[in-house]
Protein backbone atom coordinates (compact mmCIF):
# COMPACT_ATOMS: atom_id res chain seq x y z
CA UNK A 1 0.00 0.00 0.00
CA UNK A 2 1.31 3.43 -0.86
CA UNK A 3 2.35 5.97 2.31
CA UNK A 4 -0.20 8.04 1.18
CA UNK A 5 -3.21 5.28 1.67
CA UNK A 6 -1.28 4.51 4.96
CA UNK A 7 -1.45 7.52 6.01
CA UNK A 8 -5.08 7.72 5.33
CA UNK A 9 -5.98 4.88 7.29
CA UNK A 10 -4.07 6.04 10.04
CA UNK A 11 -5.85 8.53 9.86
CA UNK A 12 -8.84 6.89 10.15
CA UNK A 13 -8.76 4.66 12.78
CA UNK A 14 -7.64 7.92 14.75
CA UNK A 15 -11.21 9.30 14.05
CA UNK A 16 -12.67 6.34 14.60
CA UNK A 17 -11.09 5.55 18.29
CA UNK A 18 -12.39 9.38 18.94
CA UNK A 19 -16.07 8.66 17.73
CA UNK A 20 -16.00 5.68 19.69
CA UNK A 21 -14.45 7.46 23.07
CA UNK A 22 -17.30 10.30 22.09
CA UNK A 23 -19.82 7.62 22.63
CA UNK A 24 -18.90 5.64 25.15
CA UNK A 25 -21.21 5.48 28.70
CA UNK A 26 -18.85 5.86 30.70
CA UNK A 27 -16.46 8.41 31.22
CA UNK A 28 -15.42 8.96 34.82
CA UNK A 29 -17.32 11.68 35.65
CA UNK A 30 -20.50 10.47 33.57
CA UNK A 31 -20.29 7.52 35.74
CA UNK A 32 -19.52 9.48 38.89
CA UNK A 33 -22.81 12.14 38.09
CA UNK A 34 -25.21 9.12 37.72
CA UNK A 35 -24.22 7.83 40.71
CA UNK A 36 -24.57 11.45 42.40
CA UNK A 37 -28.01 11.30 40.65
CA UNK A 38 -29.21 8.60 41.93
CA UNK A 39 -27.51 9.36 45.25
CA UNK A 40 -29.56 12.55 45.32
CA UNK A 41 -33.06 11.33 43.64
CA UNK A 42 -33.08 8.34 46.21
CA UNK A 43 -32.41 11.28 49.11
CA UNK A 44 -29.36 10.16 50.38
CA UNK A 45 -27.39 12.93 49.76
CA UNK A 46 -28.71 15.57 52.18
CA UNK A 47 -28.59 17.97 52.41
CA UNK A 48 -26.92 19.50 49.20
CA UNK A 49 -26.57 22.90 47.98
CA UNK A 50 -25.29 23.13 44.31
CA UNK A 51 -24.66 20.45 41.43
CA UNK A 52 -21.07 19.16 41.68
CA UNK A 53 -19.10 21.08 39.18
CA UNK A 54 -18.28 18.34 36.67
CA UNK A 55 -21.99 17.51 36.47
CA UNK A 56 -23.12 20.61 34.59
CA UNK A 57 -22.58 19.47 31.51
CA UNK A 58 -24.36 15.72 32.57
CA UNK A 59 -27.54 17.78 34.14
CA UNK A 60 -27.78 19.50 30.87
CA UNK A 61 -27.56 16.49 28.96
CA UNK A 62 -29.81 14.59 31.20
CA UNK A 63 -32.79 17.33 31.18
CA UNK A 64 -32.02 18.35 27.55
CA UNK A 65 -31.39 15.58 25.68
CA UNK A 66 -34.66 13.50 26.61
CA UNK A 67 -33.71 11.32 29.44
CA UNK A 68 -35.87 13.66 32.12
CA UNK A 69 -38.82 13.53 29.54
CA UNK A 70 -38.76 9.54 29.80
CA UNK A 71 -38.25 9.35 33.07
CA UNK A 72 -41.47 11.76 33.86
CA UNK A 73 -43.15 9.92 31.48
CA UNK A 74 -42.44 6.34 32.90
CA UNK A 75 -43.03 7.91 36.75
CA UNK A 76 -46.65 9.45 35.19
CA UNK A 77 -47.93 6.28 33.55
CA UNK A 78 -47.49 4.38 37.03
CA UNK A 79 -49.56 7.43 38.64
CA UNK A 80 -52.13 7.30 35.63
CA UNK A 81 -52.47 3.36 36.11
CA UNK A 82 -52.89 4.00 40.08
CA UNK A 83 -55.54 6.67 38.97
CA UNK A 84 -57.45 5.05 36.53
CA UNK A 85 -57.62 1.84 39.97
CA UNK A 86 -59.22 4.14 42.23
CA UNK A 87 -62.86 4.47 42.71
CA UNK A 88 -63.84 7.83 43.94
CA UNK A 89 -65.78 8.53 47.10
CA UNK A 90 -67.38 11.14 44.63
CA UNK A 91 -68.50 13.19 47.90
CA UNK A 92 -66.09 16.23 46.60
CA UNK A 93 -63.32 15.28 48.86
CA UNK A 94 -61.63 12.68 46.83
CA UNK A 95 -57.69 15.04 46.54
CA UNK A 96 -54.70 15.12 44.78
CA UNK A 97 -51.76 17.48 45.81
CA UNK A 98 -49.31 18.52 43.04
CA UNK A 99 -46.07 20.46 43.74
CA UNK A 100 -45.61 23.57 41.39
CA UNK A 101 -42.20 24.73 40.60
CA UNK A 102 -40.39 21.76 38.24
CA UNK A 103 -43.68 19.35 38.83
CA UNK A 104 -46.33 21.37 37.34
CA UNK A 105 -44.71 24.24 35.48
CA UNK A 106 -40.67 24.31 34.53
CA UNK A 107 -37.71 26.14 35.84
CA UNK A 108 -35.17 24.77 33.57
CA UNK A 109 -34.71 27.66 31.40
CA UNK A 110 -33.86 29.87 34.80
CA UNK A 111 -31.41 27.06 36.31
CA UNK A 112 -29.95 27.04 32.76
CA UNK A 113 -28.56 30.74 33.31
CA UNK A 114 -27.00 29.09 36.95
CA UNK A 115 -25.34 26.28 35.20
CA UNK A 116 -28.34 23.70 35.99
CA UNK A 117 -27.92 23.70 39.58
CA UNK A 118 -24.19 24.30 40.31
CA UNK A 119 -23.87 27.93 40.76
CA UNK A 120 -25.48 28.95 44.71
CA UNK A 121 -29.11 29.70 45.30
CA UNK A 122 -29.85 33.28 44.25
CA UNK A 123 -33.50 34.20 45.96
CA UNK A 124 -33.50 37.78 44.41
CA UNK A 125 -32.58 36.05 41.09
CA UNK A 126 -35.01 33.09 41.14
CA UNK A 127 -38.02 35.94 42.60
CA UNK A 128 -37.36 37.98 39.59
CA UNK A 129 -37.59 35.51 37.31
CA UNK A 130 -41.00 33.73 38.82
CA UNK A 131 -42.26 37.39 38.56
CA UNK A 132 -41.63 37.44 34.39
CA UNK A 133 -44.46 34.29 34.76
CA UNK A 134 -42.46 32.54 31.88
CA UNK A 135 -42.27 28.95 33.28
CA UNK A 136 -43.36 26.75 30.53
CA UNK A 137 -45.64 23.44 31.34
CA UNK A 138 -44.36 19.90 32.20
CA UNK A 139 -46.12 18.17 29.63
CA UNK A 140 -46.60 14.47 31.29
CA UNK A 141 -47.77 16.11 34.71
CA UNK A 142 -50.06 18.62 32.32
CA UNK A 143 -51.29 15.08 30.96
CA UNK A 144 -51.99 14.12 34.86
CA UNK A 145 -53.43 16.87 35.88
CA UNK A 146 -55.87 16.72 32.96
CA UNK A 147 -56.51 13.45 33.76
CA UNK A 148 -57.58 14.10 37.32
CA UNK A 149 -60.06 16.78 36.52
CA UNK A 150 -61.73 14.44 33.91
CA UNK A 151 -62.19 11.48 36.79
CA UNK A 152 -63.14 14.14 39.14
CA UNK A 153 -60.66 14.11 41.88
CA UNK A 154 -60.40 17.59 43.36
CA UNK A 155 -57.02 18.79 42.87
CA UNK A 156 -54.95 21.22 45.08
CA UNK A 157 -51.78 22.99 43.87
CA UNK A 158 -49.69 22.87 47.08
CA UNK A 159 -46.25 25.29 47.02
CA UNK A 160 -43.48 26.88 48.68
CA UNK A 161 -44.20 30.31 46.68
CA UNK A 162 -44.48 33.22 49.23
CA UNK A 163 -48.50 34.24 47.90
CA UNK A 164 -48.03 38.10 48.86
CA UNK A 165 -45.33 38.84 46.25
CA UNK A 166 -45.99 35.64 43.64
CA UNK A 167 -49.77 35.56 43.88
CA UNK A 168 -50.91 36.65 40.73
CA UNK A 169 -48.09 35.84 38.70
CA UNK A 170 -48.49 32.18 39.47
CA UNK A 171 -52.30 32.22 38.75
CA UNK A 172 -51.16 33.96 35.46
CA UNK A 173 -48.37 31.24 34.74
CA UNK A 174 -50.55 28.35 35.45
CA UNK A 175 -53.65 29.27 33.33
CA UNK A 176 -51.30 30.17 31.02
CA UNK A 177 -49.80 26.80 30.55
CA UNK A 178 -53.37 25.03 30.71
CA UNK A 179 -53.67 24.05 34.44
CA UNK A 180 -57.17 25.15 34.62
CA UNK A 181 -59.85 23.84 36.77
CA UNK A 182 -58.30 22.92 40.06
CA UNK A 183 -59.69 23.36 43.29
CA UNK A 184 -57.24 25.33 44.87
CA UNK A 185 -53.58 26.97 44.85
CA UNK A 186 -52.05 27.32 48.00
CA UNK A 187 -49.62 29.42 48.80
CA UNK A 188 -46.75 29.85 51.73
CA UNK A 189 -48.80 33.15 53.61
CA UNK A 190 -47.11 35.02 56.44
CA UNK A 191 -47.84 32.42 59.47
CA UNK A 192 -45.77 29.85 57.11
CA UNK A 193 -42.78 31.73 57.00
CA UNK A 194 -39.08 30.47 58.24
CA UNK A 195 -41.31 26.82 58.00
CA UNK A 196 -39.13 24.06 56.83
CA UNK A 197 -41.23 22.95 53.06
CA UNK A 198 -41.89 19.83 55.24
CA UNK A 199 -43.06 20.86 58.02
CA UNK A 200 -45.47 23.61 56.42
CA UNK A 201 -46.69 21.28 53.56
CA UNK A 202 -47.26 18.46 55.95
CA UNK A 203 -49.54 21.30 58.47
CA UNK A 204 -51.45 22.18 54.84
CA UNK A 205 -52.06 18.77 54.43
CA UNK A 206 -53.43 17.86 57.80
CA UNK A 207 -55.76 20.84 57.48
CA UNK A 208 -56.95 19.72 54.07
CA UNK A 209 -57.47 16.00 55.76
CA UNK A 210 -59.40 18.03 58.75
CA UNK A 211 -61.72 19.60 56.08
CA UNK A 212 -62.74 15.49 54.89
CA UNK A 213 -60.21 15.21 51.76
CA UNK A 214 -58.70 12.07 51.48
CA UNK A 215 -55.40 12.66 49.70
CA UNK A 216 -55.22 9.46 47.24
CA UNK A 217 -51.70 10.96 45.75
CA UNK A 218 -49.40 13.37 46.09
CA UNK A 219 -46.66 14.87 43.14
CA UNK A 220 -43.88 16.64 43.79
CA UNK A 221 -40.22 16.96 42.87
CA UNK A 222 -38.65 17.49 45.80
CA UNK A 223 -38.80 14.51 48.94
CA UNK A 224 -40.06 17.18 51.11
CA UNK A 225 -43.14 17.38 48.78
CA UNK A 226 -43.54 14.07 50.03
CA UNK A 227 -42.15 13.56 53.75
CA UNK A 228 -43.40 14.62 57.31
CA UNK A 229 -47.52 13.48 58.08
CA UNK A 230 -50.19 13.50 56.06
CA UNK A 231 -48.46 12.80 52.40
CA UNK A 232 -51.63 10.82 50.80
CA UNK A 233 -52.00 7.47 50.13
CA UNK A 234 -49.30 7.08 47.30
CA UNK A 235 -46.61 9.53 46.09
CA UNK A 236 -44.40 9.84 42.90
CA UNK A 237 -41.25 11.57 43.50
CA UNK A 238 -40.22 13.33 40.45
CA UNK A 239 -36.71 14.01 38.84
CA UNK A 240 -35.03 17.09 39.53
CA UNK A 241 -30.95 17.30 39.95
CA UNK A 242 -30.65 21.01 39.46
CA UNK A 243 -31.89 22.13 43.01
CA UNK A 244 -32.57 20.63 46.67
CA UNK A 245 -35.39 22.26 49.04
CA UNK A 246 -35.24 20.87 52.84
CA UNK B 1 -7.60 5.72 -5.44
CA UNK B 2 -7.65 2.34 -6.17
CA UNK B 3 -10.65 0.12 -6.00
CA UNK B 4 -8.91 -1.85 -3.22
CA UNK B 5 -7.88 0.90 -1.03
CA UNK B 6 -12.13 2.34 -1.38
CA UNK B 7 -12.83 -0.98 -0.14
CA UNK B 8 -10.72 -1.03 2.49
CA UNK B 9 -12.13 2.35 3.69
CA UNK B 10 -15.64 1.51 3.05
CA UNK B 11 -15.41 -1.35 5.10
CA UNK B 12 -13.31 0.52 8.00
CA UNK B 13 -16.08 3.43 8.03
CA UNK B 14 -18.69 0.15 8.59
CA UNK B 15 -16.42 -1.29 11.44
CA UNK B 16 -15.66 2.38 12.81
CA UNK B 17 -19.98 2.69 12.77
CA UNK B 18 -20.35 -0.31 14.29
CA UNK B 19 -18.09 0.35 17.13
CA UNK B 20 -19.61 3.53 17.65
CA UNK B 21 -23.27 1.91 17.95
CA UNK B 22 -21.89 -0.52 20.50
CA UNK B 23 -20.34 1.94 22.70
CA UNK B 24 -23.75 4.39 22.72
CA UNK B 25 -24.66 5.00 25.72
CA UNK B 26 -28.67 5.26 24.96
CA UNK B 27 -30.07 2.51 22.54
CA UNK B 28 -34.03 2.85 23.01
CA UNK B 29 -34.01 0.26 25.66
CA UNK B 30 -30.97 1.39 27.53
CA UNK B 31 -32.85 4.76 27.85
CA UNK B 32 -36.16 2.99 29.45
CA UNK B 33 -34.49 0.93 31.73
CA UNK B 34 -32.54 3.47 33.17
CA UNK B 35 -36.01 5.40 33.74
CA UNK B 36 -37.43 2.20 34.97
CA UNK B 37 -34.05 1.68 37.35
CA UNK B 38 -34.62 5.82 38.91
CA UNK B 39 -38.38 4.40 39.14
CA UNK B 40 -37.54 1.14 41.36
CA UNK B 41 -35.37 3.47 43.15
CA UNK B 42 -37.19 6.33 43.98
CA UNK B 43 -40.15 4.00 45.10
CA UNK B 44 -42.17 5.39 42.54
CA UNK B 45 -42.89 1.97 40.44
CA UNK B 46 -44.99 0.13 43.06
CA UNK B 47 -45.18 -3.13 44.01
CA UNK B 48 -43.21 -4.48 41.30
CA UNK B 49 -42.21 -8.54 40.62
CA UNK B 50 -39.64 -8.44 38.19
CA UNK B 51 -37.67 -6.75 36.01
CA UNK B 52 -38.35 -5.95 32.69
CA UNK B 53 -37.36 -9.00 30.04
CA UNK B 54 -35.75 -6.50 28.25
CA UNK B 55 -33.81 -4.80 31.11
CA UNK B 56 -31.77 -8.36 31.95
CA UNK B 57 -28.87 -7.36 29.86
CA UNK B 58 -29.14 -3.84 31.31
CA UNK B 59 -29.45 -4.94 34.84
CA UNK B 60 -26.64 -7.52 34.28
CA UNK B 61 -24.16 -4.61 32.76
CA UNK B 62 -25.06 -2.19 35.93
CA UNK B 63 -24.28 -4.92 38.98
CA UNK B 64 -21.44 -6.15 37.24
CA UNK B 65 -19.12 -3.67 35.53
CA UNK B 66 -19.20 -1.02 38.14
CA UNK B 67 -22.03 1.39 38.34
CA UNK B 68 -23.33 -0.54 41.13
CA UNK B 69 -20.05 -0.80 43.22
CA UNK B 70 -19.69 3.42 42.72
CA UNK B 71 -23.33 3.94 43.60
CA UNK B 72 -23.05 2.37 46.52
CA UNK B 73 -19.28 3.87 47.20
CA UNK B 74 -20.66 7.18 46.79
CA UNK B 75 -23.50 6.57 49.26
CA UNK B 76 -21.41 4.95 52.22
CA UNK B 77 -19.41 8.03 51.74
CA UNK B 78 -22.04 10.00 52.97
CA UNK B 79 -23.40 7.93 55.66
CA UNK B 80 -19.09 8.08 56.92
CA UNK B 81 -19.54 11.61 56.70
CA UNK B 82 -22.83 11.56 58.88
CA UNK B 83 -20.83 8.90 60.98
CA UNK B 84 -17.53 11.34 61.96
CA UNK B 85 -19.98 14.36 62.72
CA UNK B 86 -21.94 11.89 65.47
CA UNK B 87 -20.93 12.64 68.98
CA UNK B 88 -22.25 9.60 70.84
CA UNK B 89 -23.78 9.52 74.02
CA UNK B 90 -21.60 6.47 74.79
CA UNK B 91 -24.44 5.04 77.66
CA UNK B 92 -23.90 2.19 75.02
CA UNK B 93 -27.59 2.81 73.65
CA UNK B 94 -26.25 4.57 69.86
CA UNK B 95 -27.63 2.26 67.64
CA UNK B 96 -27.20 1.31 64.05
CA UNK B 97 -29.40 -0.78 62.18
CA UNK B 98 -28.36 -2.64 59.25
CA UNK B 99 -30.31 -4.91 57.13
CA UNK B 100 -28.32 -7.89 55.66
CA UNK B 101 -29.17 -9.32 52.20
CA UNK B 102 -27.66 -7.23 49.60
CA UNK B 103 -27.10 -5.39 52.23
CA UNK B 104 -24.44 -6.80 54.04
CA UNK B 105 -24.17 -9.80 52.10
CA UNK B 106 -25.03 -10.04 48.15
CA UNK B 107 -27.06 -12.21 46.42
CA UNK B 108 -25.97 -10.99 43.29
CA UNK B 109 -24.74 -14.76 41.98
CA UNK B 110 -28.05 -16.66 42.79
CA UNK B 111 -30.00 -13.24 41.17
CA UNK B 112 -27.69 -14.31 37.88
CA UNK B 113 -29.55 -17.48 38.05
CA UNK B 114 -32.86 -16.26 37.88
CA UNK B 115 -31.82 -13.14 35.10
CA UNK B 116 -31.11 -10.83 37.19
CA UNK B 117 -34.60 -10.77 38.58
CA UNK B 118 -36.64 -11.16 35.44
CA UNK B 119 -37.53 -14.46 36.87
CA UNK B 120 -40.51 -14.61 38.87
CA UNK B 121 -40.03 -14.78 42.69
CA UNK B 122 -38.56 -18.48 43.91
CA UNK B 123 -38.97 -19.13 47.79
CA UNK B 124 -37.41 -23.11 47.25
CA UNK B 125 -34.55 -21.87 45.54
CA UNK B 126 -33.84 -18.50 47.08
CA UNK B 127 -33.82 -20.55 50.70
CA UNK B 128 -31.81 -23.40 49.44
CA UNK B 129 -29.22 -20.70 47.70
CA UNK B 130 -29.16 -19.22 50.89
CA UNK B 131 -28.77 -22.20 53.28
CA UNK B 132 -25.24 -22.49 51.24
CA UNK B 133 -24.12 -19.76 53.11
CA UNK B 134 -22.13 -18.72 49.84
CA UNK B 135 -22.91 -15.21 50.18
CA UNK B 136 -20.31 -12.49 49.56
CA UNK B 137 -19.57 -9.30 51.78
CA UNK B 138 -20.57 -6.00 49.84
CA UNK B 139 -17.30 -4.14 50.50
CA UNK B 140 -18.94 -0.71 50.95
CA UNK B 141 -21.45 -1.65 53.30
CA UNK B 142 -18.28 -4.20 55.23
CA UNK B 143 -16.21 -0.46 55.06
CA UNK B 144 -19.36 1.21 57.36
CA UNK B 145 -19.53 -1.57 59.78
CA UNK B 146 -16.07 -1.78 60.48
CA UNK B 147 -16.12 1.66 61.18
CA UNK B 148 -19.37 1.98 63.40
CA UNK B 149 -17.58 -0.74 65.34
CA UNK B 150 -14.45 1.26 65.50
CA UNK B 151 -16.67 4.34 66.65
CA UNK B 152 -18.06 2.47 69.34
CA UNK B 153 -21.59 1.98 68.06
CA UNK B 154 -24.29 -0.87 68.55
CA UNK B 155 -24.61 -2.66 65.25
CA UNK B 156 -27.56 -4.47 64.91
CA UNK B 157 -28.26 -6.45 61.93
CA UNK B 158 -32.42 -6.97 61.40
CA UNK B 159 -33.30 -9.32 58.68
CA UNK B 160 -36.58 -10.57 57.52
CA UNK B 161 -34.40 -14.14 57.21
CA UNK B 162 -36.72 -17.04 58.71
CA UNK B 163 -34.72 -17.99 62.15
CA UNK B 164 -35.51 -21.27 62.40
CA UNK B 165 -34.47 -22.39 58.92
CA UNK B 166 -31.37 -19.96 58.20
CA UNK B 167 -30.57 -18.72 61.61
CA UNK B 168 -27.31 -20.54 61.92
CA UNK B 169 -26.36 -20.15 57.97
CA UNK B 170 -26.65 -16.81 58.09
CA UNK B 171 -24.59 -16.29 61.44
CA UNK B 172 -21.52 -18.40 59.83
CA UNK B 173 -21.81 -16.65 56.34
CA UNK B 174 -21.40 -13.13 58.06
CA UNK B 175 -19.11 -14.47 60.40
CA UNK B 176 -17.01 -15.91 57.23
CA UNK B 177 -17.35 -12.97 55.03
CA UNK B 178 -16.20 -10.23 57.77
CA UNK B 179 -18.95 -9.24 59.52
CA UNK B 180 -17.70 -9.51 63.35
CA UNK B 181 -18.58 -7.39 66.39
CA UNK B 182 -22.13 -6.80 66.11
CA UNK B 183 -24.25 -6.42 69.00
CA UNK B 184 -27.33 -8.32 67.42
CA UNK B 185 -28.61 -10.56 64.63
CA UNK B 186 -32.52 -9.89 64.72
CA UNK B 187 -34.39 -12.58 62.52
CA UNK B 188 -37.85 -13.19 62.21
CA UNK B 189 -39.48 -15.58 64.34
CA UNK B 190 -42.75 -17.29 64.16
CA UNK B 191 -45.11 -14.56 65.71
CA UNK B 192 -43.42 -11.81 62.93
CA UNK B 193 -44.61 -14.35 60.03
CA UNK B 194 -47.15 -13.27 57.66
CA UNK B 195 -46.29 -9.56 58.11
CA UNK B 196 -45.05 -7.07 55.66
CA UNK B 197 -41.29 -6.59 56.00
CA UNK B 198 -42.68 -2.44 56.83
CA UNK B 199 -44.88 -4.06 60.15
CA UNK B 200 -41.89 -6.67 60.95
CA UNK B 201 -39.11 -4.37 60.93
CA UNK B 202 -41.17 -1.17 62.29
CA UNK B 203 -42.40 -3.46 65.15
CA UNK B 204 -38.38 -4.64 66.09
CA UNK B 205 -36.90 -0.74 65.79
CA UNK B 206 -39.57 0.31 67.79
CA UNK B 207 -38.87 -2.34 70.59
CA UNK B 208 -35.06 -0.95 70.29
CA UNK B 209 -36.00 2.27 70.90
CA UNK B 210 -38.09 1.05 73.84
CA UNK B 211 -34.89 -0.58 75.38
CA UNK B 212 -33.69 2.73 74.98
CA UNK B 213 -31.53 2.78 72.15
CA UNK B 214 -31.14 5.69 69.82
CA UNK B 215 -31.23 4.83 66.49
CA UNK B 216 -28.60 6.73 64.52
CA UNK B 217 -28.82 5.03 61.25
CA UNK B 218 -30.21 2.81 59.23
CA UNK B 219 -29.27 1.16 56.02
CA UNK B 220 -31.06 -1.39 53.48
CA UNK B 221 -31.49 -1.96 50.11
CA UNK B 222 -35.87 -1.92 50.16
CA UNK B 223 -37.86 1.23 50.64
CA UNK B 224 -39.43 -1.61 53.28
CA UNK B 225 -36.21 -0.80 55.77
CA UNK B 226 -36.57 2.49 56.14
CA UNK B 227 -40.20 3.18 55.80
CA UNK B 228 -43.32 2.89 58.65
CA UNK B 229 -42.23 4.05 61.64
CA UNK B 230 -39.33 4.43 64.20
CA UNK B 231 -36.90 4.09 61.36
CA UNK B 232 -33.86 6.33 62.78
CA UNK B 233 -32.46 9.92 61.99
CA UNK B 234 -30.86 9.33 59.32
CA UNK B 235 -31.86 6.56 55.91
CA UNK B 236 -29.60 5.11 53.43
CA UNK B 237 -31.32 3.58 50.34
CA UNK B 238 -29.09 1.33 48.43
CA UNK B 239 -29.56 0.25 44.96
CA UNK B 240 -31.23 -2.97 44.00
CA UNK B 241 -32.66 -3.48 40.92
CA UNK B 242 -33.44 -7.41 41.00
CA UNK B 243 -36.16 -7.53 43.61
CA UNK B 244 -38.56 -6.17 45.36
CA UNK B 245 -39.80 -6.67 49.01
CA UNK B 246 -43.31 -5.21 50.29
Amino acid sequence: MARREVSVLFFLALLCKAIAIRSQPSTIDASFCLSWRLAVETNNELPWRTVPNKCSQYVEDYLIHGQYERDLELIMEQALDYVNGISIVGDGKDAWILDVDDTCISNIYYYKSKNYGCDPYDPAAFRAWAMRGWCTAVPPILKLFNKLIDNEFKVILLTGRDKEILGQVTIDNLHNQGFIGYERLIMRTNIYKGQSAVTYKSNIRKNLEDEGYRIWGNVGDQWSDLQGYSFGNRTFKLPNPMYFVP
